[in-house]
């Protein structure tokens, strides 16, 4: 939690009809520009490629986790530096020898920040490099690992206590333990900066981890989740269809509606191992 | 409520250990294009200027209310036709005369679908729009018809009953009577919809209305809502800091954490008629 991710305000409490007004913190929202640096050196050349409104805070994550799961960096290996050139402006330059495919970069801002994805060239994207992950995992889990996840989520996800505005991404390790927790306005930007964080980490691909939303599951997080080799997700809201979809392509264990004994699982439910077989209505 | 708005899943339920498998309803989400052809007779140009993440149903509406709200169209004047060009694209033909800016709708672009802003020159965009609005207004209501506004719209809110995966946009009169409403998997596409209806209706300036917001409100929402000229926000989420900035600017009453007897005024709080005056802590 940094001080930037919170701000300050006079509210008006109304209460049964009686006004009091007291001072009360909400979650900041400011845009993040990034700006990306590439070519051979002698002909550098600097782009905006994204403004997003963020929650200050782990904004070199955000911006790194972007790129990440949009495609155009693989690895650290491509990143030659990263800086806050400005207030809310984060510059990452590439290696010389990088060349991201700016074809790519324009077909893929269809998928940024809920703004929406043109369907199959963006799937063909995540198709590519998913592929490049390991497909084949042991990975099981009981569900009372499950259970557990949304109340270890709430004893840390402090921003969001003061705030009740955040959306948050938290990475689990198989047993249960928070390894990593994020939060942000935008629940895109909160799984970004888990991303980003777990790249500059070198932990990525997370393929041995339970991410846990706080909120619903679309299919941009599902796709972003996907890039980072994440085999299950679990949501406290509800699924989109199309979540759903992709999960099922990419044998991603989709957990919907997580309750404190209840959850539902819409994709891969082999890698939940269940007190007995599961009985079909 | 379409039936295209939801979509059929078989999904394993998990309940203390216990599985059992079913059907049950998602909230569709499918991706959106929106066309704009422009250009004077036997030169017209057609480009493709959006593709959102939207559930399926009121896309004429959707795309009209984006072209409004990203200040691209003023009027229907300005739209010779609309049309469903193929499955998942929506076509809006301008008139001859209309001569869209072409540069702020690149800047604009900052602005959608929660993809962030490029702060300043966004809120000149909507000072512009806002500033042809009347200003002045006697809007005065009383607390209890805020708070009667959640129970309302979840009579109405019929798909997200079904799938608990929506959000939503509801218009209600100054009596508290729900006029309109719309869902969508994304918030602002929920909003697009109901400014975009009400743009086909002919009731813009929306300047005697409540607008209610299933979640939280952001700086995006209180923009649009700014553009249909809408005075008072009810939100049941947490506002950002930036949405609260935004309606102290525009002279919006934004209510935040709307509860059965209780909420929170964040900005113009004149509009509020209480029992008694504010006690100040």
């Amino acid at each position: 939690m940094t001080n930037t991710a919170t701000s300050k305000v006079s509210v008006t409490k109304i209460n049964e009809g009686d006004a009091t007004v007291q001072e009360d913190f909400l979650a900041a929202e400011e845009p993040l520009e990034i700006r990306m640096i590439t070519g051979a050196p002698g002909n550098r050349i600097k782009k905006s490629i994204s403004v997003t409104m963020r929650t200050p805070g782990n904004d070199v994550e955000l911006a790194l986790g972007f790129l990440f799961t949009e495609g155009i960096i693989r690895s650290m290996d491509e990143v030659k530096q990263y800086d806050e050139a400005e207030e809310n402006v984060i510059e990452i330059s590439l290696a010389e020898n990088a060349i991201p495919d700016f074809q790519k970069l324009e077909r893929n801002f269809y998928t940024t920040s809920s703004c929406g994805v043109c369907g199959k060239s963006s799937l063909d994207a995540v198709r590519t490099v998913v592929s490049l992950q390991s497909k084949s995992d042991e990975v099981k889990i009981a569900p009372e690992i499950i259970y557990s996840l949304p109340s270890l989520l709430r004893q840390t996800q402090h921003v969001f206590d003061q705030t009740g505005g955040l959306h948050a991404s938290a990475l689990f390790d198989l047993s249960g333990n928070l390894l990593l927790l994020r939060e942000d306005v935008g629940r895109h930007n909160a799984l970004d900066k888990l991303i980003g964080t777990s790249l500059l980490n070198s932990s990525l691909p997370l393929n041995n981890h339970i991410l846990l939303l706080s909120g619903r599951a679309s299919f941009e997080l599902i796709q972003k989740a996907a890039m980072a080799g994440i085999r299950v997700v679990a949501a406290v809201g509800a699924p989109s269809s199309l979540a759903v979809e992709m999960s099922k392509e990419f044998d991603i264990t989709l957990v919907g509606f997580l309750r404190s004994e209840r959850f539902n699982v819409y994709s891969s439910v082999d890698r939940i191992v269940f007190r007995q077989e599961a009985k079909h209505f």
